[in-house]
């Protein structure tokens, strides 16, 4: 079923597929983010940097299709870090083919070897969709976000 | 109310009581950390690098009754970073003074100090008294956290 | 899209595909129920009892291809009588044709003619196919159903 | 700790002090009822018919400090009624006595009694007061509440 999609990391050239498919993630949550919000990020996500996200493309049939970035961060509660995985899409023509658990795999095989195996992610409760996924594939935790008011 | 309550930063001698007031807020939801754990986090609360939680030390009448810790890590999202409010505990036989509201706002103002005004946490569903709490200083998003599975 | 589907009510000869696209509702919920239970909800259906259950059949090219139950009762906030929606089923094979809504707003009719126009309906957090029509046709509330615990 | 609460059936002559008990269970819920209403569900209560809301008075040092309306239905999967309990209510300056809990308890008796020990009941996921309670004296279950939309 996923047999013809691969994931690899997301390299210099990428830059176009990359901000097709994450302008699909955004708009998915009805945001819009600045030029220079693409710009900045997608040097970020390339330099390597420990504290930067990381980033990996989904390939189906040689055509990038979905994506997902992950950052590892501290945790006061283990002395290894914990990964946080913020944006993960598939382009919706494709869906049903596997590219979410592919991706969702993806990180969980790049934060093992990166020694930091707890990986988490949120998701709005009504996105039905993206959540029979991450049943499958992930525990639901009791917690939900706050934010500050006015940030 | 709160006229008693100052907040601070962690210092290098407060390990006894971080290391009691942790341990409060960590049986609350009903964990625990080994010694490594404790000396490992309270060495990166001090070490002033970047990528490590910050702590901050509520004082009543001169006691430390509270803590709180924080992280700023990148967000794909916006240029500036985003600030990630982890623990926050008030001494149970100190509540209702205050002592979690001045911590949280002491989160704000570091936050907008570092120029990451966007601050979050997460919290269990049924932390009612802390929700109550948390529905006054922030706003609940519908996002809910899932965990890889095994880690 | 649901041309093909017609709304009737219950009827003395329909016990047999009656039970059948029950029990499939009743497996969805990982429950059974004993025989005595099937012929007494299903004669209670058709005694025409104010305080009964009501039911209505959907046809698919003549076939019963859904149900739906639904009770006039009292409630205190106002005069008229709620409907409580309770079972709400369509054959899987069939899915995605619109056999729910029209149940559902066949059941809205109902109450309309009844003079009792507030329906309400329970589904669990996580029944996300549900949900998806659920949010289009009704109103998501903030109530969470609590039960006795031994009961 | 309750010693001094008595619960006990509504009667006629409880018209002032339930209305008064009952305004402020709708106040919370940010809602009035018109004067029409306040009389046709108090005659309601009082008329013993099988259909009706039941009403239980709770009084602290013989005064009325609390109130709650149960009402039994059929239930499609049982043979017996369940009990829907839906206005639970205690003088706010007299919380943390047990009314709420007394009130509770009185109603799985009548549900025993009745042969309906099934009792439900549905609150505002942030009701934390009540769900301090409920949690104790119920189970939550992930049943969340749809209303059609209009009505």
């Amino acid at each position: 079923m996923s047999s013809s999609i691969t994931i690899r990391d997301i390299a210099a050239d990428d830059f176009g597929h990359w901000r097709r498919l994450w302008t699909g993630y955004l708009e998915f949550y009805k945001t819009e983010v600045p030029e220079a919000v693409y710009e900045t990020s997608f040097q970020r996500l390339l330099n390597g940097n420990d504290q930067e996200f990381h980033g990996l493309i989904a390939e189906c049939d040689s055509t990038p299709c979905g994506l997902v970035h992950y950052l590892f961060h501290r945790h006061m509660w283990k002395i290894e870090n914990t990964c946080y995985l913020q944006d993960l899409y598939a382009d919706p023509a494709l869906r049903g083919k596997g590219i979410g658990r592919a991706l969702i795999e993806a990180v969980y095989q790049a934060a093992d070897a990166a020694g930091a195996p707890s990986v988490f992610w949120l998701t709005q409760e009504f996105n039905y969709q993206g959540r029979m996924l991450y049943d499958r594939i992930g525990v639901k935790t009791p917690f939900i976000r706050y934010n500050r008011g006015q940030a």
